[in-house]
């Protein structure tokens, strides 16, 4: 390590970035529309006005304007737990062996322990300033309604959280986190909406799916006053918001003087991804560069390595309008034995389109090996990661191994999404040795394809 | 919040500390020495050295430099979770309505979660220098324990943890990190050393106790070849390390260009106070400023509001020398209901003599109350405190109101000096209304004090 080169920088407040940007505004191609299941036309603004915030629809719908401005009464909520640090993972190059530089943005040094606080920063301030008094949303692990819980509380909205039935049990502590923002966390199915009643009744004793909670979600917005429905990821406005972590990437990078060679992140509903790639990715498609992006699946939900470009649900209980997207079907479900999240069937449509048009190359890990190397890191770098993230480690660690054999000095990039604080039991299974792969088998695939719609005649 | 005014500052890392601040160099009298508590004499280095590594029985006995420089090797992995964020609580000022300026320090961005790891990257470091293979330590709630396990790691040591057994079951994640980084953690009493086997066989079904699992982590140090036993709090060497948090604060607050006139931290064993006051008390000490400090322990182990100040144990199985410090009797035992640290029977013999010398004030606070300010603080500021740590939000909220009354803009620090991510059982019994306090009856002291040991005449 060397005295004249810093170990990780953080940006002054005065270099953060004062817009997002919107990376379909350099597209040559935009993504096909969203298609309302029941007509298979084009979904209006007014139709998703329905359910989601004016703001938010404006700029889901939004391919022109490259630049969109961060308002102040979000940018003021960043700086709270922004900048986050761009870090040279000396230990780790050490520790390799590799002549390869390795960077990585940390997302996790907040309560949500993720990057998902930058776009519920948003979404919260949007509703707000839209008048709304309530939002609801749905999670799974726990990471999402965290952050959204925190921006709902410094808000001052309330929101209701439906979680996954088993995941509420399995994770009484996240949900505890929420409740201390003071959100209502709700287990789902409940027999507070009539999507849940009748899941409760078809089904007594079930644990629940993220795709009923997210039918949950979306009902209870939908009829309740003041109120509308916040997602997460895969739409093209949480991407947006996400692309905080590319910007200032690129500002720290451009001050330790270097330029990425390969940009690598874990893909699960892709806005992760999609905002650190942001920058790099807007000036490619302009021809400035020839940056390699490398995306990451986890080999038991491999939605772009193994999926179709087709149109499908974005949830899985089939009420949602249809995105063409890379997915396994909105039927397909993981085996139970997959830790972590990325367990999304589907995948953010910008990240589909640019796979789809060559941009991005997209790679599967499978779990044992996604641990082995979080635990290199974790030993090395001081951060225990969350599972998501460690594959994104997993595949700089493989790129880094590449530079050893080949003596290239490549720049690799990668994004360190969030801590695993929360996910030890997943950390206990490896320690035990107790830790399985399962990758589908083309028929567990077919039948998740079996699940796609047909979409209808316009 | 102006834009002129940074929200928080993070030092670069050519103005981090080069040299940890040596408080008893500054201090006209030093606290009495450890005593033998087989001889009633001081102890010898030689004595100390049999336990601790060299070095850090060199810093123990060090009351003449004021400056002992940071070895290359610690500020390297220092650079792997420092700077720690100097922040100005603004949206907490603004919720409380307050004319005063409320800062902190916040140490708990690392995977320990706490400032231990700065003593632990030291001790840890040290032992290394000094040729050992392996080190031992005991644990409680774990925040030390995972401190350690992670520099461990760093430096390539073999790390045995005696965690109390009831803990170990209570907080399986804790220990789980602590897996993760490499350590053995065994459950405390074991039947791996003497003092265990003594214990099981005598209560058999314990859950344990603090001061048994440092019997066994010392005698299995003292019985292992090139092995020590390392102490996460109490010694001054241990103060000695938690310097960096008040040099780093000092430095940062001259870049906001203000003095502070009160400095509060919570206080256990006194290593996380001692080290924020350091540099303000050095200058306190030298005649050079007026500042308060403000100490904060929990009502329920008041060791320093209603303890004595005598020559006690450090330990609750009387094995250790004997030091002078505030203490309620090495036999006292805080109510099981009592949440989080802060647990510890006695108190650094650097505060208790800078108490004793009316140099600091002390207050003590009830859990229930330490929580509300706990939550109001998340909700905020976004960061979900440790229970510890919310003892100082607590007095800290307590002094703003004040100067909200009074129309003082009093400069506050405070030491923020952990996340509550592992403490969440706690917060669901604050958050289910049933979290309790309980304050000891002075019948309940008088039990504790009739422990304190008779100190041999010399």
């Amino acid at each position: 390590m060397s005295d004249k080169i810093p170990y990780k920088i953080y940006l002054n407040e005065d270099e953060m970035p004062k817009s997002w940007l919107n990376l379909k505004a350099y597209m040559k191609e935009q993504h096909d529309p969203f298609l309302n299941p029941a007509t298979g036309k084009p979904c209006t603004a007014e139709e998703l006005e329905a359910v989601f915030c004016k703001e938010c629809v404006k700029q889901e719908l939004d391919s022109v304007d490259r630049e969109i401005e961060i308002p102040r009464g979000v940018s003021d909520f960043y700086k709270m737990f922004r900048p986050s640090p761009l870090v040279r993972a000396y230990f780790l190059e050490k520790a390799l062996g590799t002549p390869a530089q390795i960077y990585y943005k940390f997302e996790g040094n907040n309560t949500s322990g993720s990057h998902k606080l930058n776009s519920a920063a948003a979404q919260a301030y949007y509703a707000k300033e839209q008048g709304l008094k309530s939002i609801t949303t749905e999670t799974g692990a726990g990471q999402w309604g965290t952050a959204l819980s925190m921006a709902a509380a410094f808000y001052g909205l309330d929101l209701s959280v439906y979680m996954v039935k088993i995941s509420s049990e399995q994770k009484p502590y996240r949900k505890e986190v929420m409740r201390t923002y003071g959100a209502k966390v709700i287990p789902s199915p409940s027999d507070t909406t009539e999507a849940g009643r009748k899941i409760l009744k078809e089904f007594p004793g079930t644990g629940g799916s993220l795709g009923c909670a997210i039918a949950e979600a979306v009902e209870a917005a939908v009829s309740t006053p003041d109120c509308r429905y916040v997602l997460g990821s895969v739409l093209d406005h949480v991407l947006l918001h996400q692309s905080v972590i590319g910007l200032e990437s690129k500002t720290a990078l451009d001050k330790y003087g270097v330029y990425p060679d390969i940009v690598i992140g874990c893909v699960g509903g892709g806005s992760n991804f999609g905002g650190l790639i942001a920058p790099y990715m807007a000036e490619r498609l302009q021809n400035k560069n020839s940056v390699e992006f490398l995306g990451v699946e986890p080999a038991s939900c491999p939605s772009m390595t193994r999926g179709k470009y087709a149109y499908d649900f974005c949830d899985s209980a089939c009420i949602t309008p249809l995105a063409r997207m890379y997915t396994l079907g909105c039927g397909f479900m993981p085996s139970p034995n997959h830790a972590g999240g990325l367990r999304y069937h589907g995948m953010s449509p910008v990240i589909s389109k640019l796979y789809h048009d060559g941009y991005i190359r997209v790679t599967s890990a499978e779990q044992s090996k996604v641990f082995d190397a979080a635990v290199t890191f974790a030993r090395c770098e001081g951060i225990l990661p969350a599972p998501e993230s460690a594959h994104a480690i997993k595949a700089a660690v493989d790129e880094a191994l590449k530079c050893r054999e080949t003596g290239e000095k490549k720049v690799i990039l990668f994004g360190l999404t969030g801590t695993g604080y929360f996910d030890l039991a997943a950390y206990k299974s490896y320690n035990d040795g107790t830790m399985t792969d399962v990758i589908p088998t083309d028929s567990d695939l077919q039948k998740g394809f079996k699940s796609l719609p047909k979409v209808p005649e316009t």
